[in-house]
């Protein structure tokens, strides 16, 4: 039988991670949590620790990484994870678009393939979570332009290949594949 | 039986309060009409204009309350109202958040939580409408910020208390819980 | 039996457009596509290119019309045509507003009512995409504020005199209607 791969898309503080880490934990119990956000400010610290704090009652082993996926995932495999968390996809396409500000619609194509590929051949459960940011107003400058084409273009990818996806909405999680 | 609680979430202009006031007008015929709506300028006139117009029609019994819901609850609890409608819990964020800029996550499911535990002790019958305001792109302001978390946050704890939820798209009412 | 109305809405990057032109190459194997895109920067221009080599591969017939849509499914209904595509409602909206930027929710009400009222004496099947713009923050801007309200209306009512309304999310079609 395949490995497993589950996306989560939803709004700010729709319950994503919640939902998420409940999923991993009830798939294993050492479960695996690889971490992109970068700590650049106090706001950002606060939200981390929440999240960490959540988790501190689990045993979840965290990996951070900012950019490079496919190799935490690999990293995640060769500690034998039985389950993965990825939280979150949007940080991640921000650390990249940091880096590089062209990133294009085709290398975020083949970015998000090559993690979806690591995750077929690597832990048998993986949830990889990612916001919603198109559904509001055409932003005016073009690197936000950017990041939202960039952040659908992801989650299309992933939720095409993806075994089963949830959106979020008020905390309800809604199967829509 | 225990009392009803529902929940309309929903985008600017998806339908919310023309279903949510069809949902309480087929409740009961004397309905009560809590409304947040700070009157501040005069496109806010406007829309509250167009909304009591639509009410007109009815029977409804109108309260005004711009912070103070538990309070609005017990009033119309004890004027024996049968259906209530509280529209909106976006206005009543907003109104608590301009009173009080530091609003912290914990005091707004408390406040969520109260309200709902008064409604559980009210009305037989309520709805309670909410605007989804977290799926757009992060917004810079660290107030707006702020918003869109308690925002998020109060619609998952009435959610989750609630008794049917509705996402509301183009009008159509999905129900989600 | 009468004509078949299909609205598609969704966010940026959500797939409506690959999935309104499949539904619209099953119905008829030279479909008609109403472009209502002005071609004002580099940006924009990309952004028909790609869409257009997308089209290239079938017998796609393209019709341009920034504003009267009525007019645009007349000749496209007085070329037989077995199937029409109009992209996107949302900068039809735009081009409205550029050149009224007082245009009303009654104007918008009546002038969606005058396409769905042409589309159904017109082509047997046909597809509209909007944009989902109401689900981020109260933008700051009056002329931003009322392009989401015409664009809420819109949807609600074509989507209230429409067969079947379809919402994307991560280039997944969730049936609503």
């Amino acid at each position: 039988m395949s490995n497993k791969i589950i996306l989560v898309i939803g709004g700010a503080r729709s319950g994503k991670s919640r939902f998420s880490e409940e999923l991993v934990l009830r798939a294993d119990d050492t479960p695996f949590y690889i971490a992109t956000a970068p700590v650049l400010d106090s706001e950002m610290a606060e939200r981390v620790r929440l999240h960490r704090e959540r988790r501190a009652a689990a045993n979840w082993v965290t990996i951070e990484e900012e950019r490079n996926l496919v190799n935490a995932v690999r990293l995640a495999a060769a500690e034998d994870a039985g389950a993965v968390l990825i939280d979150c996809l949007t940080l991640w396409i921000n650390n990249l678009l940091y880096e590089n500000p062209e990133l294009s619609e085709t290398e975020m194509t083949e970015k998000s393939r090559a993690l979806v590929d690591e995750l077929r051949l690597g832990p048998p459960f993986s949830v990889l979570v990612i916001n919603e940011v198109g559904l509001g107003l055409v932003p005016e400058l073009p690197l936000a332009r950017r990041f939202r084409d960039l952040s659908g273009r992801c989650a299309q990818v992933i939720a095409s290949e993806a075994d089963e996806v949830y959106f979020m909405v008020a905390g309800i999680p809604q199967r829509i594949k």
